[in-house]
């Protein structure tokens, strides 16, 4: 059992003993969905953390959701209309995006791999292409001409330094993503010889950071580099995308990150950019820190079973609908995301128990020695920090069980 | 770059220069799947291979497919002519054995987090159910009752040992998977006492085990074990599944499993059975080690960037559709799946690249510094070692990309 706490959560209050979402309890939204395992994403949070920090962000600054995080289209469609801009990650994304109601003018594009028709798709539904790569600027040309469309493009940059301390390092060194801080101006030349509409830069140093001072130093480094840059574009830079990499905590012991200096350190950018770069947003996007705190994973416990002094509790859920909190995305040790009982209260028998999905694997895994009041067949559990990297980075179709419902309430 | 070879394959051959896929080159197969990143089964070394293991078993030997492998319908039906039976995990993998014309008889349903529905489904379908929990028993008992059928049980068998040295370790110790060694007479008591119709033992120590006394020691003791718990269960005992856990060499330096010693083994083992447990069938439950080396995955290079000298392939293949091959499915470290150019001739010019797939991720990453003939945009690559665990165990939504096809050929 770790001695360390999950850190306090915003959402999702226990009321009476029992887990709350969106003013009613979990057993009756249980109830309405209809079956278990099921992700709920709860709206009136989303409205109040999401709006909360676009009023927060100092102006010339916009937020942008990075919809890969969640893609449930209610969600998006919500987002839409909390957020100045909708970052998507392939033409599927886009489509969902554009269903969801985002206006083309604020939607971006990124992704190392675009495929030819997913940059004449962009090019159609008049998005902005961030570029990250060479060979994507003649194909975006060649698109422009056919459709008659202008294409709006901004330059993802691969930049000399990297987001100290993330969870994933997207920057430094040798990458596949965008193209070598080094090779930018060449590549404007290009993109103004062959007429294409260009917008600015995109720059994006890590991800799930909880440390304010580094995400302060990246923000700031990846602004110099762009004005730097933007010296040599010759068109003026019209947005500029810092990137995010704004982190959530999932861990025993990890701490929230703490905003003010992050929004300070944007602030101070903004200020430079109406001097320095005149006309330009500065654009901050997010994805897992929007949305992560918002939603929960619903899972019905089947069975406890003692095995040799150690209980598990077997659930309808597990790793093959939520993969991040078995372990197995991008961790080298599993750790335990903040679970609980729905139900819970003072005076309760408790037990430490092992938390296991139905698969036939040890890795199916929920929870490791987590202290729960005595659980029976039919309890709901609950996994926060959901709302982000579930249903839709789990590999659903793992052993042949029913994909699981997701709900926005 | 590793120093260690990958173990030599014995399906897939490169004629003049180009992978060959059941006698037509992968550039053919590529237009006739029409769309990239593909999996391709080979028909004719499944039928060689599983047909030439089955008839290298002693006799008195049955050989299941594990299905959970991969769940592929046509693979499936393949597999069912091929093997004694199928071993399905829900009733999602039951549904894919009938229609694939499996005979109910020749079915077991194994799985630690059976839901009701699924349990009353087995009984329906006349399949035997391996009970994991002292829970399956009242519920299998009243299944029967209801629908006027008997419900055929084994019981699993959560062994007091593990299976030395294996990829995942399924026994030994606390365990969701199976009903303690020593809780099991109680339990037959209560099957016999509601009348449920007994046929065996299942035991499952480990999986993906190259170490073959290893092997040779767990399917010894699993035998032992059945054989002094079948003392005690009033029925005689018809079945004995002693698992599988047979691996195949995935990465750089790993050598394939000797199989003469374990075949031996069992010989050993059918033999004593004969003698000590007349009437029983002793099964062997495999599923990677039948199909793995029979599948291929192929991606489709994307782009081919330098970035601060070194060479990224970006393919439009990738974690998305081959969690397994990225190394987030278990592993603690990444190393290489057998990765290789479609296309490949002495005197090509070769350069170390990394592989990389279309997403937004840093864990998109197929190959770290494979030696390959120097690559362009439409090149085909393949992934060996991939007709297990693969479309199914991976998370196909992520990012919205279009999901994979899978071939038989």
């Amino acid at each position: 059992m770790s001695t360390l706490p999950h850190a306090p959560r915003r959402a999702f209050p226990r009321i009476d003993g029992e887990i709350h979402v969106a003013g009613q309890p979990l057993s009756r939204l249980a109830a309405r969905v209809g079956s278990t395992p099921f992700y709920a994403l709860d709206r009136g949070f989303l409205r109040q953390h999401v709006g909360g920090l676009r009023a927060r962000l100092p102006a010339g600054v916009q937020l942008h959701y990075a919809m890969k995080a969640n893609p449930m289209p209610a969600l998006v469609a919500l987002m839409a209309g909390l957020v100045d801009g909708i970052d998507v990650a392939s033409a599927g994304e886009l489509q969902v995006a554009l269903d969801a109601g985002a206006a083309p003018a604020h939607i971006s594009f990124a992704g190392p791999g675009k495929r030819d028709a997913e940059l004449r798709q962009a090019v159609a539904a008049g998005v902005l292409v961030n570029i990250e790569s060479e060979r994507e600027v003649p194909l975006l040309a060649a698109a422009a001409q056919q459709l008659g469309l202008p294409a709006r493009v901004a330059v993802r940059v691969n930049p000399p330094f990297e987001l100290k301390g993330s969870g994933m390092r997207m920057g430094g060194g040798g990458r596949p993503f965008g193209v070598d801080a080094e090779r930018v101006p060449a590549l404007l030349t290009e993109i103004s010889h062959l007429g294409l509409g260009f917008e600015g830069f995109h720059l994006y140093a890590g991800s799930q950071n909880l440390n304010a001072a580094a995400l302060v130093e990246a923000q700031r480094a990846c602004f110099d580099l762009a004005l730097s840059l933007a010296a040599q574009a010759g068109t003026p830079v019209r947005s500029l995308n810092v990137g995010g990499g704004w982190g959530v905590p999932y861990f025993p012991g990890e701490q929230p990150l703490d905003e003010a200096p992050v929004i300070a350190g944007l602030a101070e950018l903004a200020a430079r950019a109406q001097a320095e770069l005149p006309g330009a947003a500065l654009v901050v996007e997010l994805g897992r820190y929007l949305v992560a705190e918002a939603g929960i994973y619903v899972a019905r416990v089947l069975d406890r079973k003692v095995s040799r002094g150690q209980v598990f509790l077997v659930t309808d859920g597990g790793l093959h609908q939520h993969l991040a909190a078995s372990g197995n995305f991008g961790q080298v040790f599993r750790r335990n995301y903040p679970l609980e009982a729905a139900v819970d209260r003072p005076g309760l028998l408790r037990e430490p128990v092992n938390v296991v999905g139905p698969l036939c694997t040890p890795l199916d895994r929920l929870g490791d020695l987590v202290d729960l009041p005595q659980a029976q067949p039919g309890d709901l559990l609950v996994v926060f920090q959901s709302g982000a990297y579930g249903a839709s980075a789990s590999p659903q179709d793992f052993l042949g069980h029913p994909h699981c419902v997701e709900v926005l309430v």
